[in-house]
Order: C-alpha cells, then structure tokens, then sequence
C-alpha cells in the first residue's frame, strides 16, 4: 500500500518505521523534506522510504496517515491538496497542550470530534479514526507473546475501514471497529485517558487487550 | 462492610449479590422494598443481605453505590438523606435512553459529566466514579483463568478510592486509579464505548485487560 504520512513525531515516526519494514510503499510528508532530521528519519527507516512535502507525499498516496499535533491540523490539511478519494487516518486527538496537559483535558468533543472536524475540512476523503487511543510506544510493539492489544477505529466508509484493520493487524493490533464515524466523541477520550495514566505515572509501556468473560 | 445498593436493576442485583456472598453487609435500597421482586432478590442474595427505602439503606451504610438509570440520579438523591462522609460510588452513565441509543450518545460531557453532577447533588459525600464502564455481565465474572478485567476509577478523595479500589479487588477487578473525579469526562464517554460494542453486534461477554508493552 502507498503510504503517506503527515508528521514526523514519536507516532509518524514509529509508524512509518513499521509500515515500511512491512513492506509498503511509505513516503513522510513534512514542511521541510530537507531538514537533517527528516533525512535522518528517511536512513533510518530504509525500505526504500522517503520524504517530500506534504501535497507531494499524498498526491499518489492511497492511504495518508495524519499525525501532527491537534493545532496543526487545520494547516496541515488546507495544504494538503486533494484528498478525495482517498482513506484518511486521523490519529490525532483535540488535547489541550501545554503544561497543565492533564488538567485541561479535550479542547472539544461530547457533540462533535477532531474525526468529524477532520472529515469537515477533507472534503471526499474516506476518513478513519484510528491510532488515537494509544502512544507510539505501543505501536512499536502491540504484542507481547500471544497478546495483542486492541486498536478502536470507527469511519463512515466500511471498504476504507477494512484497509485500515488490514494495516494494524500488520503492526500487531487487535483492531476492533467502533462503528461511524461520530463514535470519535468516545475514542478521543480513550485517547486522553491513555494520555493521562501515561503521563500520571504509569508510564507509556501499557495497553488493553480484549478478554472475554463469563460466556 | 456495610454497602446500600441504590437501584435493582441488573448492575445493582449483580453488586449485591457478589459483596454479599463475600462477606459484606448488602442492603438494597428501593422505592418499593415489599415488592415481591426485591423480596426475590433480597432471598436469592442471602448472606443476610436485605431491602429498604433508600434513605433507610443509606442511613448506616459506609459505602452507598447508585445504580439507577441516569434520569433518575437526581431524585434518588434528594430522597437519599444525608450522604456527607460516605463513599458514594457512582456507577452511573449519562446516556440518552430511547431506540437510538447508540447514535444518541451521551447527555452531557467534554466540560462536565455525571461524576460531577453526582458530587454537586450530594454535597459532602466522598465520590468515586466507579463500575460505569463495563455491563453487569463483566461484574458477575471479571476474570478469566488469570486474567482480570480492568476497572477504571477516578475521585478526589484518597482514602475513598482505596475503600473502592478493595472492595473492586473483591469482585476480581484489576482497579486502575485515573485521577481525580473530573475524569468522568473520560470514564463515561469509556461506557458508552462499551455499550456501543455490547449492544453494536459484540454482545455483553467482553471486557479489556492491561498489558505490558514494548518495556
């Protein structure tokens, strides 16, 4: 699969990374393709990798992987030339940033989402949430022995979700649809409770798997 | 302990029934306690568990946990008496009940949620939000061989949460402390997503499980 994704932090970082050694076609889409650190990044991950800005890493991408903070979103996508068509990984979540980051909470949610304000602001894209409810940490590894920890998604378009469940399966997820797209006003949160027992002293070594009981 | 469950739907039968036969002093709390349902409860519970009005299951209670359907959080209260000093563990959800529950979601939230709302009704009370985010068939069995369902927690008084994070343990919960009560912002929006699942096609006999990852 084409590959573009949008960001270069921990999560873009770490899923272009995989994807790449999975053996897609993955190429990062940043302001500045030349930058040392992203021609680093590019080494680093190899496979035939690489960079370009972001209308051209998504021009022939088929599925393009948003990872830039919440505030940046907005830009990000205005800049980033057609996206119709395509499926359209949200993996950002609206948190307040700054250095009160756990008391401030979601900038919104309850009767909207940074999904659906994602899909408002990509006209045609075949948006899915996903990769919101756990940190890059996790997504270096989401197995340990025979457990895999879940992955939520939810989107609008059920071909687009299931190429998405194809490429977290990849990763080593257990990806679990949550419905339509408005079910981001559930997986945000989700996002932010990681966030919080992540930064509030448990550390970003965890993650949830699914268990059954009393059946 | 001495415990009321407020409510005899399903959550409150499964609570009582469990606390009860592991050695805790169960008494429901309803507005008919003669009703010839509760009197099935109170006999199929045993262990000396028994029914009341609510204001008189409260009364010598240590620990009162309100299972009732969420519109009718604030009568319940107002008829409770006093609550000030008791550990209140609020089990309940601010969901849009009706035939379209799933695409309703939620009452409230993002700036404030049913936690919140619970301590503003019962001034005094030591809240915990608690048991909202998993159905009552994960109550009855949250463990499976050696794994234990999570059980998310949040409030703002310490001495309460261990109360809870015990009486959790009993059940054969792995308690997790989120923080502080305002992150039923995050716990209740963590229900609905496991109702959506339930009642979504998933059915009831799911819960989630921490893992390691990655360490």
């Amino acid at each position: 699969v084409k590959i573009a994704i949008v960001g270069t932090g921990s999560v873009g970082q770490t899923l272009g990374k995989r994807w790449s050694a999975l053996g897609h076609s993955v190429c990062f889409g940043t302001r500045n393709p030349a930058e040392a650190r992203v021609q680093q990044l590019v080494s680093e991950t190899g496979h035939g990798a690489s960079a370009a800005t972001v209308a051209d890493a998504v021009r022939p991408a088929e599925v393009v992987v948003l990872a830039v903070p919440y505030d940046a979103v907005e830009q990000t996508l205005r800049g980033a030339g057609e996206l119709s068509g395509k499926v359209l990984i949200d993996a950002t979540n609206p948190v307040v940033m700054g250095a009160d980051l756990l008391r401030r909470g979601l900038l919104i949610g309850h009767d909207t989402s940074g999904g659906e304000e994602v899909a408002r602001l990509a006209p045609g894209a075949r948006v899915v949430k996903a990769l919101n409810t756990v940190g890059a940490t996790v997504m270096a590894a989401p197995q340990n022995g025979s457990d895999r920890a879940v992955l939520f998604y939810c989107g609008d378009d059920g071909s687009s979700k299931q190429t998405v469940a194809q490429l977290l399966g990849e990763l080593g997820f257990d990806p679990v649809d949550c419905g339509p797209l408005s079910t981001s006003r559930l997986l945000e949160p989700v996002g932010m409770l990681w966030i919080a027992l992540a930064f509030g002293g448990r550390g970003p070594h965890f993650a949830f798997k699914m268990m059954s009981v009393g059946a």
